[in-house]
């Protein structure tokens, strides 16, 4: 197979179709997304099988038991990617939205119409459910398509995708509307992220490795996030049973997940009556806590379990950890504290926990960050909690769409002038 | 002068005061501006003297007439630069507005809120009154900026530079909000280009082949468009009067602009009827018609004049003249119309000539360009007739900002998310 003359026969069709979604009425879009769900439902059976020998061979490859584990399909896996597919056929249709159209002194109306960006690329890792989510979103906003899985879910993926085309087929849209790449070849993704002509924008679903290598590499604009070091910043007037209560929720409710804290900071004022507290039910949790000097000598002094205290380096302030570690650090304030956070975090997600009027209003402008909060935890940043219905990703990005991206954020915005002859003068 | 170690300097400077210019009020950012266009009226004969430089310098190097009138500071044009200045302090302020504020159903506030997008790195030719437009354009929208203009008038920019850094200082804000690059070194532009940890968005302006060079090689998302193919399609709809007017007005009013009509589409019922009036319009204006068969047929046999008709060529059809040369071609009807204008056009501004209803709606909605009209003239498209005050430049990309590019354009959404101790459940 020719690596290049593939990925150029898909892009063009990708482009091709992209017209013909473009184009589409939200009754055929919503058609085509019904008719995936139950074809899915309907071939669950097949869909589990083509899994199975994904799974054989991960095992006979010694994957780790946790990526295994993401490969997985089963009834309920299954039924999951159809429920997700009728629930974006009930969301809103965002293409063809005009705003704003008001007339201009010269006698034209200006308006704004909101349009799908055209062809999206989505490279993802094992999951394959995303392949289902990634199509119906695509779908939804009327863009096309071109899904690259991880290779170790090419069977899940080219099942998921025969259920793919038969809906589209079956609602009279183009069956290269959404494109499942048929090789494991990474020559392919080499191809996808170069393709300027053919594809508009990239969704990079996958570890910090992933998204550093496409980073570099990739021509096409891309809607990324890197990597997730989220703050909750316990200010002078923090609420001390809010302080435990977010401070919980944020570090230890999920360890793997982008919108989990990493790093807490607190103000010097309060740091020996906030600490003690948060550090024994940081402990509970069996948590790992790398303090500064005087956050370390604060739990001492608490006698906080000191098996799970460590001093920590400054690369822990820039550190996305994804397991039970959390670093600790005593601030002057919430200057001091914003100048933290700008500095050493990942612009995804942070919180101010504060009962002051002026700091919170600072915090939310001056925090650069696709999410700032206050008083809440850090694990909103999502998708459906931000009431989008669904996430295509989260963008930590200046340009475009910041935060969770759901199908406004796989739209843009063109302009459209009715006159009646009208000419410049 | 080390050009790696200076640009780094620079760019480490610019992201330290993009947080000052982030948090800047609203008065403040207005004094600034005022303050600029103030010593650049006080300066206005040291600016013609630098600019005398860069013009003698020109002229010894033999530069076209048409470059050095581009590169020419007088009193008008120095006057002109302090009133653009003055008229975006009357703009609104986009930053730190908030939009969408919502409770969701978990009982958190989930909103919108407008903010800078950080560094913005400005490549441009040899007009220096784009240093002062675009500084007051970033310094507005609460951006800090980077200004490498053409070597050419490197001169005239530093005189400038130093207007601006005393406005800026004057107002409080840090001096190095803007930074106008020193050297003439192109290796200054290449690293302007790569350095992502400084610099958030290029807006590149200029012609086609610096766009081309700086599309290669940039490592940092860029605003931009490389050229305006922009076409006016007379529909079997149209309405007589309005098509002569509006093909006058969109390809004679300037050539040079990148919203002129390059490409007249004619449905065939009405070819025969309309395209005599238009080939002697054009004609009276010298405008050599580069026709189709059937346009060349019609035009020949109503006796325009055969030395300004040739027949096209396929690559005319993709062409942006910037001069008294338009491409004529008979289509079928709509369907082809759009389908040419989508595959040869360059999604800048196309328009289509009708008085069908269900057939202006469909130009709208599947015409995929930046400026979609209706029986208005394509010179239309541009930031102060849309009411946007001022332009940066104009987008023909997909993600974030399409079409005309003004203050807006130069900001983004973060999400802020207000809660009372909320946590997921």
């Amino acid at each position: 197979m020719d690596i290049k003359q593939y990925m150029q026969t898909v892009g063009r069709q990708a482009r091709a179709a992209s017209r013909a979604m473009a184009a589409a009425d939200t009754n055929v879009k919503n058609a085509a997304l019904l008719g995936i769900a139950a074809a899915i439902r309907r071939d669950a059976a097949k869909l589990i099988a083509a899994n199975a020998l994904d799974l054989a061979a991960a095992r006979a490859a010694g994957l780790e038991p946790a990526l295994v584990d993401r490969l997985t399909l089963n009834e309920k896996t299954v039924a999951g990617m159809a429920e997700g597919l009728e629930q974006i056929a009930t969301l809103a249709d965002p293409v063809g939205e005009i705003t704003d159209l008001k007339y201009r002194p010269s006698g034209i109306q200006v308006g704004k119409m909101r349009v799908p960006l055209g062809v999206i690329g989505i490279i993802y890792e094992s999951r394959p459910n995303v392949t289902a989510d990634a199509a119906g979103l695509c779908l939804k906003s009327g863009n096309a398509a071109i899904l690259r899985g991880g290779s170790e879910a090419i069977h899940s993926n080219q099942a998921i995708a025969a259920c793919v085309k038969e809906g589209l087929a079956k609602a009279g849209l183009p069956d290269t509307a959404v494109q499942v790449i048929e090789t494991t070849d990474r020559a392919a993704v080499a191809e996808l992220i170069t393709m300027r002509e053919f594809v508009d924008v990239i969704v990079p679903r996958g570890g910090k490795g992933l998204i550093e290598r496409l980073i570099n590499e990739s021509k096409v604009p891309m809607i990324k996030h890197l990597h997730g070091n989220c703050h909750v910043y316990l200010d002078d007037a923090a609420d001390r049973a809010k302080t435990v209560k977010i401070v919980e929720n944020a570090k230890t409710q999920r360890y793997g997940t982008c919108n989990t804290t990493e790093s807490l900071l607190v103000a010097r004022s309060r740091a020996a009556e906030l600490l003690p507290d948060i550090g024994r039910m940081l402990a509970t949790h069996s948590v790992e806590m790398r303090c500064c000097a005087e956050a370390m000598a604060i739990l001492k002094a608490a006698s906080v379990d000191a098996a799970l205290l460590k001093e920590a380096t400054e690369a822990d302030w820039y550190e996305e950890f994804l397991a039970p570690i959390i670093a600790i650090k005593v601030v002057d304030g919430l200057d001091n504290a914003i100048e933290h956070i700008n500095t050493h975090g990942s612009q995804h997600t942070d919180a101010i926990v504060t009962e002051n009027y002026t700091r919170a209003r600072r915090f939310l402008r001056e925090v650069d960050s696709a999410s700032v909060m206050v008083n809440a935890s850090t694990r909103f940043a999502d998708g459906f909690e931000y009431g989008l219905g669904a996430e295509i990703g989260i963008s930590t990005d200046k340009i475009h769409a910041r935060g969770p991206v759901g199908l406004e954020g796989l739209t843009s915005q063109k302009y459209v002038v009715l006159g009646d002859g009208h000419i410049r003068g």
